[in-house]
């Protein structure tokens, strides 16, 4: 998020704030940053960052945000984005769940927005409060949206697959990844439980405008940035790869960071790494009738803070690239 | 295959042939087994071969060791076991559909075993030419096998994503592989079209007793071995948690290189990297009325080298775990 | 270079030659840059360019840049920036014995300027041909030039020690760096004889005023990005820590892109990954009486494309950091 | 150390101790062990291991080994090896400075002995205390001893630089070895101060029969396993390269693990991954008079629990290759 918002056009950042490392440089804690973002990190007050900022955006882990998206709200704060789950879930019950925890804040949930751009922008435009959506749900969402938009095409439940890199799991230590246990390992994870699991079924059957499943496989791999997602979907009708490469690239022409490939080329996570892209391919395979869509993100950006920030271009009225348009880093 | 051989007690290698590197000393070409595999390259040479081996491993690239396997066999060779796909599909035309080619030596079809331990032992022990399997089939085949079993429980079709390192696609470079672009790099590939879906379908219809089909979509990502295989299989009955552990148990009780793990446990490429086991795992989603196998295995040894000396254990009246009972390197 | 170009707010990236993907789309070739960069690559046409563009950046092997470097300036080219090596000596005949073939173009070598602005900034001002270094001096030189400023401090020869990242042998295909031989894998290579020993040797004596000889050993490691340099130096005096510090500090206040690490913190590569810093830190070891400089560059920003484009900034008046003020991509 | 010892054919593994997992199956707390290794660990009981066991391998951090050798010893232990550092520096002073405390015994330093066959093999002969050397002392002493044996050839200090794999900081967690931090990064850490420097000395020295510095730069990179040390030797006298090859060859005739490489070769991480090889060349550079002597060690292997298990084999009169005479796990 640091390393976007110093070199957007339109932003100044104001203040940053964090308890472990307050009082210290954030360069000093995030070398990477040395020079570029050397301000001294402050404890967080909702009354002081609602006053200082036009806009704040909340990264803390799970049921951890909703207290302070509540108190910044509380505090007249114009727009906030939050990074984490806490306000993604409409069902209250459901964040119960499969967070562990009661809602922090429940009654916020009715105001605030799901923040996926290419999915519900019109309601972003008129948001207080913006979740931005979770990494997995977002490769899953680009990659299904057009076969889903599309009457009674495509079969409950989806078959969802993902292979992550590892920062998806945050900065907490874990001997799961500790390097050497991490290097050279393949693992499918949380099989069929990932709390990312509603959030999709949500967002899906509001899209499709009727009920759809997921049962959906987590993998981690030994790299530090990329999600591939690779959904198996079942067909009602017989359809054909032309067809299905025409509605993919009508439902996202207008779409500036959603790159449909041409036939031949496959979805690649060195093709969006440090890019607010999505690449997106789908793949008719007429012996078992069925669409295999991929789709390609960075999940530090497309799939959190560059999201994120595409969100906040919307809540600005700037033009969504604003900040944003920029190759990946390849190699 | 020559780090197996050349710990294994039953063993000792009598000619290593190889065009590019003949003359030259093996070691000098593969520098980690300098002082322990040192015999100069010979040029292939069947007669010879079949005449001063008791068994001979065949291990070039697909449509290539057709040839090599029928000269040998026509020498009059003991045993031939070929790592490549030649012999593994009883369907000439589906090798000439997949591999491009028409197949090199149908006429050996028939006499060919698919060497695969765990489901085909007792061919196996008869055969003079034995199909090593393919790294992906036997993740597969050791993943699913008992859902087949049981009468009527899998809908066909699987739905089948694999995880694999990179040396799975052999020594020949290309820029895929060339490191910066492969590394920090995940991707789908092949997909619904990969060469190794009809052998998928082959034995697993076979074991079942009925046509399954398989639409398969591999990936590969940053790492040196491994493969991760995960089916979500629909289910005709509702089953249990229990009841599909006390079928895989049971199932695989007496298999010594298949470890089906307790609950809580997944399969970690990591806890088989260079060993010849197979780890598995199965998980029923009541939502979904479905199961999720997975499978680990080292692509390189029970994916093939590891699986080939299994076999030839089994050949030669051996103990199966002859050479080849030692744990992963881990880490 | 393009991802820079492409962001930079003064340029317009006019035309992109390539001889292998001449009249395909440079995006279609490298993914990363779809939507971004999708302009169709030319053959190379020295007068062509030499008329369209205010500058051109050459980026071919060693002996190649010569001759289109030659027939650019020939052709009236304003400002011509080589990010090959044949330009980097002054001497011709250590040219021909590091990089086994004639010069090309020796007639233009003494109206080439060597590009490190740190060290060569005024120089840098007035030249129509920049020979931007190679990445490993580049890491050297900024590790140590503090050090033979200094009157009479370091003893020749340095003990030079590098560690680099994979992309800094290019594109390339090689057996060395397939992924699954490259990964897990550490070595030392061209001990004592790598091709930027001279070009080291002749800018640090230019810098020092005084012959002063590197004995040089590079080594890769599996990364992608980044080098580690590490110059062991003899000191002529007792000196302290405090002193080196403030040696440095001093050095390089007004340098915006070296960043001299406080103590207690030593160069990562992960900290300059993606941005053209270069982190330094020095230390003295009272034990042996010798100074241990250790930088950290990425080699394709600092280390060749970010330094080719601060060159350019140079060239036309603009800001240095122009273009080039972003900080890691961390993680 | 399991790995092997469960492999070696004199070998049977009678007890597991281990306090942070006593009570539960080695092999579910490390996975790569199931049906391998599944004994149940137990709490550390120095009678009763002395009792049952011919030999106790200890591997516990720093300053911890002392009070559990000194237990075993007094219990009676036959033979004690300890791969830890706390016997392996003859001057507890010495201890106490690099390791932050008092020698926890310093009245078995006398008795113990330092472990390096290569070097000690005599006096391991009659140890009741082995302390396995350090991995980076054994990669430095490897690569120079044949130097340093030679009269007044090598002149103090040698400067020494190594690149390691993560796996040689242990299992403990930390940020730097988090994944995502660890991952693509490189940095050299501990500059001229780290621990194994006085163990270095002290063994070197007494090789030499004088005193021999060392300034000592470690380097942590991307990969699991793995040592490679880069040491740079100004010399007495102009030798040749002939005449290195010569001395290097002669001194390692009779070792089984060391490989000293033929011209044109050098040593990779990968040639010896999971083997107990050392792989050692020697280049002589005529323009600075200065020998560069480069080692490759696996720091688990040769590094640690291979080098152990050499010792357990002279210790009991074994031949010194039994139960590691493999080849490296390639790729």
């Amino acid at each position: 998020m640091v390393r976007i918002l110093s070199c957007h056009p339109e932003v100044q950042i104001e203040a940053l704030a964090s308890h472990s490392i307050a009082g210290e440089e954030f360069s000093s804690a995030v070398g990477a940053f040395r020079c570029v973002a050397d301000m001294v990190c402050e404890e967080f007050d909702a009354a002081l960052l609602a006053e200082r900022c036009d806009a704040v955006f909340v990264a803390v882990p799970a049921t951890q945000s909703g207290p302070l998206v509540k108190a910044l709200h509380g505090a007249g704060a114009k727009f906030v984005l939050d990074t984490g789950p806490d306000f993604r879930l409409k069902d209250a019950g459901a964040f119960a769940q499969y967070y562990g925890e009661e809602h922090p804040a429940p009654e916020l949930l009715a105001d605030s927005v799901y923040g996926l751009a290419e999915t519900n922008r019109e309601a972003i435009k008129g948001a207080k409060i913006v979740a931005v959506p979770g990494c997995y749900p977002i490769g899953l969402i680009l990659a299904v949206a057009p076969l889903l938009k599309k009457d009674d095409l495509a079969r409950s439940p989806l078959i969802v697959n993902s292979v992550s890199g590892i920062s998806g799991a945050g900065r907490s230590l874990s001997e799961d990844f500790h390097f050497p246990e991490a290097n050279e390992n393949a693992r499918a994870y949380k099989v069929a439980v990932h709390q990312h699991t509603p959030e999709m079924e949500q967002e899906i059957s509001r899209i499709a405008g009727r009920d759809i499943q997921v049962i959906f496989v987590p993998h981690t791999v030994p790299m530090t940035r990329g999600i591939i997602t690779t959904a198996t979907v079942s067909l009602e009708k017989t359809v054909d790869q032309d067809g299905l490469e025409a509605l993919y690239n009508g439902f996202y022409a207008d779409e500036p960071f959603v790159r449909v490939l041409p036939r031949g080329k496959l979805p690649e996570t060195k093709n969006v790494r440090g890019s607010n892209f999505c690449d997106v391919a789908v793949t008719y395979d007429p012996r078992t009738e069925r669409a295999v869509a991929v789709s390609a993100i960075d999940n530090l950006t497309k799939g959190t803070a560059g999201q994120a920030v595409q969100d906040m271009n919307i809540l600005f009225g700037l033009d969504e690239t604003c900040g944003l348009w920029w190759g990946a880093m390849s190699p």
